[in-house]
């Protein structure tokens, strides 16, 4: 019987391309594997797998009774809900370490970096596989989505280079182009319902006992979300109002490196508590009061938004 | 200011000399860091330290403030007190995958390997790291420790192969004879308090709620445990009434490829459950009531005994 292999809920194009990457490797490496996803996949992801000739992951079953190897994250909340009914073979990561625990050693392969397949290309490197020309294309879309083209602060040199060497195995020239085509597709939100935008790429975190929840959508031009906003603010509404303290949403504008920040939360002052004076600036609003406050260079969920939740939530 | 480096409570010779190792591996790649260690260093440790002319690590001073980078465990109860007042940078570990959390992404090296210092052989090689002779000859007595000279059945052939090239790094041509040396160094008990030989290589965790310490002697022949076991009993005893529900000692016979089992807790037919029929066996004890049961081929604590009594408070 294959080994499971698959990423956090909500996938995005990591999430799903690290466990397709993960089962090639794992199998390779005499774990045959095979790659699932917990959730429908994002339009730029279908594009990325479409690109390289790839079919879609199948939607993860019941884990009892199975092994399993997760990518992309390292926490229950993200984790299949029959996780501890499966035995858990391995992580590979390049988040926070998580609360998902086990009762026998496992391996773990996780680095401070920008996208999880910057790590799994560094293992496929350590026990000398070769990666297949498409899979390092997927691979090499991963870290233009999870990097922002280079552009989030969660970038390390180890993305370049891995993305670099990816480009040359895949036969992609012009890179920083393909990162651009892709974002364009997950840059169309026009009649896509505001309750699946605001989830695509959604975390629900536990923080002090409190369900605070963080959305973020990346797109080439902010004005593109012009006619979605106030559904947004709606969805969110709707989203609080099902059990959660906050709910964030940062709407990412890649090409001028900044995000517009919407909150509603029982903390009437928790924006400002995370980011400052700059969250409470009404200037940027004055003109149209479902926009948000402008947070520039604020670019990355785990690096510029959750440290600081947290610290405020402990 | 350096980072820190550390192990385990009751640190036996991987851990101390994972955290020298991690400390010269990590200073290498940017990151200064020094050694330290949560207590006394075991005659066995010492022993290896001398052979290959290093100074015992310091004893841990309090944490806050402080980048730290730990080896040989990953759970809270293992880790020092003050651990969440300082900035984890990363893990180095062989265990079972324990209950620390972070709120910023960390590196993470975990195989399911013997030892920790055969996970930090790798991480040299994966980076081109250079090992100092002397740093292998101690990660070189780090692998045969915890894999009792390759008997224990947590060893693998990873661990192989890494103790035979630092063995080669290390200059030494019989390393047979060199761990047999260090475990004759481990076995001399006569003399040392009960209480410390219990709390030597002891682990407390957590099961269901309930406190449960399993602690671990080796020795090249348990005969020479015959003078110390009725202090043991003692020892245990007294362990016990300090609030735990399951004290648990295994006298671990590296050449009979056996462990004797002593147990003391609240549920009086806890070995039975763990062990299963052969913990009953009182043909064993029949000359002498300290002796307990005789497990045959139970060699680790780590893969023999601890799965299964979680399996069992589960």
């Amino acid at each position: 019987m294959s080994a499971v292999v698959v990423g956090h809920k909500n996938p995005d194009t990591d999430s799903i391309v690290s466990a397709i990457a993960a089962a090639d490797l794992m199998s390779k490496r005499g774990v045959p594997s095979q790659p699932f996803c917990q959730g429908k996949i994002p339009p730029d992801t279908a594009f990325v797998l479409g690109s390289f000739g790839f079919p879609a992951p199948e939607l993860l079953g019941p884990l009892a009774g199975k092994k399993v190897i997760l990518v992309d994250h390292s926490d229950r909340g993200q984790a299949p809900e029959d996780l501890d009914q499966a035995e858990l073979l391995g992580i590979f990561d390049h988040h926070k370490l998580g609360d998902i625990t086990t009762s026998t050693p496992l391996f773990f392969w996780a680095q401070p970096v920008g996208c999880s397949c910057t790590v799994i290309k560094g293992v496929y490197d350590y026990y000398g596989v070769e990666i297949p020309r498409n899979i390092a294309g997927l691979m090499l879309c991963a870290i233009l989505s999870d990097t922002l083209i280079f552009r989030s602060p969660t970038t390390t040199d180890e993305d370049r280079k891995a993305a670099k060497e990816l480009a040359r195995l895949a036969g992609v020239a012009d890179y920083e182009a393909l990162g651009m085509e892709m974002f364009v597709v997950k840059s169309a939100v026009t009649g896509v319902p505001a309750r699946e935008l605001l989830f695509r790429d959604y975390k629900d975190f536990t923080m002090n006992g409190q369900k605070v929840g963080v959305s973020q959508l990346e797109v080439v031009d902010i004005k593109l979300l012009d006619g979605v906003r106030a559904d947004l603010r709606q969805a969110m509404t709707e989203a609080k109002a099902e059990g959660r303290h906050t709910i964030m949403l940062l709407l990412t504008d890649i090409m001028k490196e900044g995000s517009e920040l919407l909150v509603l939360s029982d903390d009437a002052n928790l924006a400002e508590k995370v980011f400052g004076a700059a969250a409470t600036d009404t200037t940027y609003s004055s003109g149209n009061k479902n926009k948000g406050v402008w947070l520039p260079g604020v670019m990355s969920r785990k690096k510029d938004v959750v440290p600081k939740l947290e610290a405020v939530f402990k």
